[in-house]
């Protein structure tokens, strides 16, 4: 795996490297980790690899790894969302796999152009929206897919996060707050879709009308960093999504609540080793990651019996085993891929205009 | 006190007399149970009272009670909504006060008509929005009020039930269910109203723009039963309302986070002894009712020490303890009144009218 | 309901007049609030009480109570230990009925000496081990008793406060920390015999062999205030109880869980609403109060619905409305009584003394 | 890194692998899996090494290993109990450090021994008493060491598990069942010896007297499997243990709860990223992983930003951090060592024996 982004001082960088090579199949050995070729030097040396394999560009990389016969399998974007797109075409064109950083690119037409780019030269694209790899959404998803609470009549998605309520300084907040580098959606784009992503994904449903207000809270800023929408899922089910980094004091307080016909299950990122199930008699069970009779789905993505709490690394490490799946060919891999960041990326366009000019409900389709 | 309704089988009727009892200042000894003079006899045997003082209508009760030296001082309206108005008008007609059961009345016209009898002929009137009367709501709103997080910047208010996920047997069910007893919102006047109180009274601010989704989730059902909307508050901060009644599972979730431009509270009926207090300075203290350092509104409101659980009939209890204080004179009241009454059924009016035509963004003004 | 205690500035006594009036069956009609006269007249304002039912002394009460058709069923004690056995005995040998404080007595040869006074002269006698009027206790205890976890193997009873952690100030602490007011135990005393009593009413079983560990932490203080112990119950079941209240910042945890080969229980006072049950398949159920499928005898201690919170004020209620039973000679009261009263006591002083002279094990036996 | 045991089927080898490597410092690279060399070679060919490097004995590893230029720095000892002192003798001899799995050795015999190796011939020796690299277990550790909540009175560290409340099949109940692989102690030297070091290692206190009761509920059982102990701490603390193995349902339910004269912290390695901390002035604040003002150590040991969750892979991972750091000869370690092992082991026998003999007290010194 070549690594794209991830230097000095980078926070995903590391987080990337621990969670592919978690289970031992994946191991970082090149990297683009800076346009400054100093600088990715030292981010190489601080990741441990052949100093060799730390290069100034994408290019560079690609080229002279595909002259190595260790050379690298795919790459990593890790890299803010404006460089996705030039990073994932070159990949492409390369004939690389790609394992992308959420949200897919910086606006739809960069989107709809690297769905094409895949169209034509197809090979194994996968976005991290990390959340999905935790045992008991892929849990929520096989059971409701199973028909476990009927069918599904409403659900409640939020992402909500405190660190932006102040003036946002600091490297994380730099980029995602300029529009140039982050593209048209804020919020929206940075946690928006993965709420988004995590409703259509346990659901099975696809949205198909949206009611978005996108607002921007702290005085001066040019993006969205609060939002609350309506949405409708195919067959009727109603839905709400929340998605916020002004709610000051939260952390990272992803939920999810999906309620059908016959039951009802609760999830939340902060405490993701528990599963509240609303029964539809009228009890409630607690599902608890390693408990017995979990599907296979949730066994395969749990390292430690119950009671042994595991985390956000061994979510996404969850997401890197299902693509090293992908990349030997194997089937039963759940990494969102392409389809998904498409869809992403026409909820963020649709729901910025949609706000922007207070239309009330707008039909969703992507095409 | 005489109360209106609460007959053989009612639920809310002895929560009433249970509250209003509690601290000792107040006692039921009257009562238009039923309009059925039989069971009107019956359920006042089942409360303890003189059985002469059971009667079989509101006239009825009014009339004699006016005659005895010891007659009731105030009535409490525990019927179904289309009731509350004649109720409450004929005991405003014979100069007695009224505590009322939400929503003010079954349509906003007849909230305008009952507001206007209130103007012409001032009693002491209150609702019982039973949840304000928790200490650490009333514990938020005094820090809110006192610039303990700042201005507000976005609101959360959930009531999540799951009680008519299904056909919606009962006596409870039936009247809500039909218009004719119910007016002309579902869940949003059963429980939305309370949702939509909590906010404005928490906070001390006003709703003047909403943009509401209501639906109806269980075939055939002619009023909404699932709510969603967004709230612009003046002075523009953001909200957002849920109410359902179709969250299988669920029991009686009302839920209030609140976040301004220094912290953030969370605070849930269904674990009302806590309050989360999101620091500003990414600290988060949890506040529990008993703790030293409360403030005296909601010390008052507490009869225990930390850590021994107090409940919803306590909450109803500090309503009541608050009208009498009314009714002697004196001041510091918190007990919501005809003006949070009409805005209530405003709401009703307003949500249901521009969700049916999906008007999005409407203007809320209560006039 | 005579209330003895309960004078000027008394925590317990409003407390005692809002459990006993709440669901309506008993009335606070008279009292011997203070030994002084004009403090008891004046707590008999305070209730709201005919001014000439509020005595000065037990005697007195006794006396005239017995003389009116409308008198007293039965008294409430409700002042410190050393009071208990004159109250009790007067009015035992007037043949009214008893309610009466924890612990039953200070001293086990007082609790002896009262047992002996009901042999000979039976009136009703119930101790308010108020926890174990919890609806979701009592389901336990019924579950057990139906087998529903096999056989019990194992407790842990545990009953945290911090409010003595300090020097203990206030009329509450004053006469807890006086053996002459007391008795012979301090923590164990005040809180230690809930948590036994509650272990042996939950699970059925009798505690025959102790190890005990009291200690004293805050200096200067004459009784123990951190209890630690050892149980052994009939049949074998392990099990452990602690009592503190000198674990700074706890309020009131009074908690249980109990484990048998086929599941377990876990229930916390402060949450008291919710009870966990870890099957025996490895799954976990949360009950919840008013859940459909309780038992009989959960449901009858339960006036609201599934998410209304209800508290210790309730719990106290339904050991009064046992209480209130068993006057009207019905069956079915599970009010504790004069034999878990002289286990109360009994344990009391074979801990202390077992502690004293660090004797390890000991035998427990009551007789 | 050679790791000793781990061999095919195992759980504990694939956790020291990923926590070694999680943060690129230490790489698996050979490993006497199984003393059956196609065993060896099979789980060496699982974890992706160098077939020639998986041994069939500790000695071959350690002999051929001594040969090579980048052979091992140190062995991770992960067999069974009765093992730890063999492998820990042939590499400490090789001068070769070590990290061994607790208990320290099968035997306190066998402790004393392994203790005195390390005083002959001084190499690194780690413990994994794994929860201790948790963060907010450190922090707790340092805010005590600062006098947060002034002098310690009152410890109650528990260990509830369930999963050998029935017959215990599989292999990791096996050996731990079997005192000629386990040693002395049951359940006892499995995770009571977890409870007791963290006691003592948040504390910085030292237990100095027992009385302990191990019992064995599952009839046919040679070694305790339910442990419950009153400590004693110099300068006389208060503390309560407990372990079990047969709380039916408990998953891996370590908590720690501790009171100092001003103050008192609760935390749970069910939800580890969380710390109660409940202040002297009576406030509750709940301490995150990942907050601002943490200690530097807390801080170190965590990956993430708050509200991101880590785990128990993330925990063991900052002890191996520590471990790279002693090989480094930097200091700021904190890996438990030889005399943490050595108390652990001495508990053990002292536990056992006092409890067979029902001493009661007895004091507890290690020599």
């Amino acid at each position: 795996m070549g690594l794209i982004g991830g230097g000095p001082g980078s926070f995903i960088g590391p987080v990337h490297r621990i969670a592919a090579e978690l289970d031992g199949e994946i191991a970082l050995v090149a990297g683009a980790f800076s346009r400054d070729a100093a600088k990715s030097e030292q981010a190489g040396r601080g990741y441990g690899i052949d100093p060799s394999r730390a290069y100034p560009s994408v290019e560079a990389m690609l080229a002279a790894e595909a002259q190595r016969e260790d050379g690298i399998q795919f790459v990593t974007i890790a890299s803010p969302n404006f460089h996705h797109l030039p990073a994932a075409r070159a990949a492409i064109a390369a004939g690389i796999a790609v394992m992308s950083d959420k949200p897919m690119t910086a606006t739809l037409a960069e989107a709809r152009e690297l769905a094409a780019s895949l169209d034509a030269t197809p090979v194994p694209y996968g976005l991290t929206y990390t959340y999905s790899g935790y045992p008991l959404v892929r849990e929520m998803r096989e059971r409701i897919a199973a028909g476990a609470i009927g069918p599904v009549r409403k659900v409640v998605v939020e992402y909500n996060q405190g660190w932006l309520a102040g003036a946002g300084e600091g490297k994380q907040a730099e980029w995602r707050l300029d529009p140039a580098r982050s593209g048209e959606g804020g919020c929206i784009a940075d946690i928006g879709v993965h709420a988004f992503h995590l409703a259509e994904f346990v659901t099975g449903l696809t949205v198909n009308r949206i009611n978005a207000d996108l607002g921007t809270v702290v005085p001066g800023r040019l993006l969205d960093d609060d939002c609350q929408m309506f949405l409708r899922f195919e067959g009727g089910a109603r839905g709400l999504l929340m998605a916020s980094q002004v709610m000051t004091g939260e952390g990272n307080d992803l939920a999810l609540r999906i309620y059908g016909e016959n039951g009802g299950y609760r999830w939340s990122q902060e405490n993701p080793n528990r599963l509240e199930w609303l029964r539809g008699d009228g009890g409630m069970e607690i599902v608890r990651a390693g408990d017995p009779g979990l599907s296979e789905v949730a066994r395969r993505g749990t390292r430690l019996p119950g009671g042994h709490p595991e985390g956000l690394l061994e979510s996404l490490a969850n997401l890197y085993r299902d693509f090293a799946m992908e990349l030997r060919g194997q089937s039963g891999s759940l990494v969102p891929g392409a389809g998904d960041g498409l869809r992403g990326m026409a909820l963020v366009a649709a729901a910025v205009a949609a706000s922007r000019d207070e239309r009330g409900w707008v039909d969703f389709t992507v095409c």
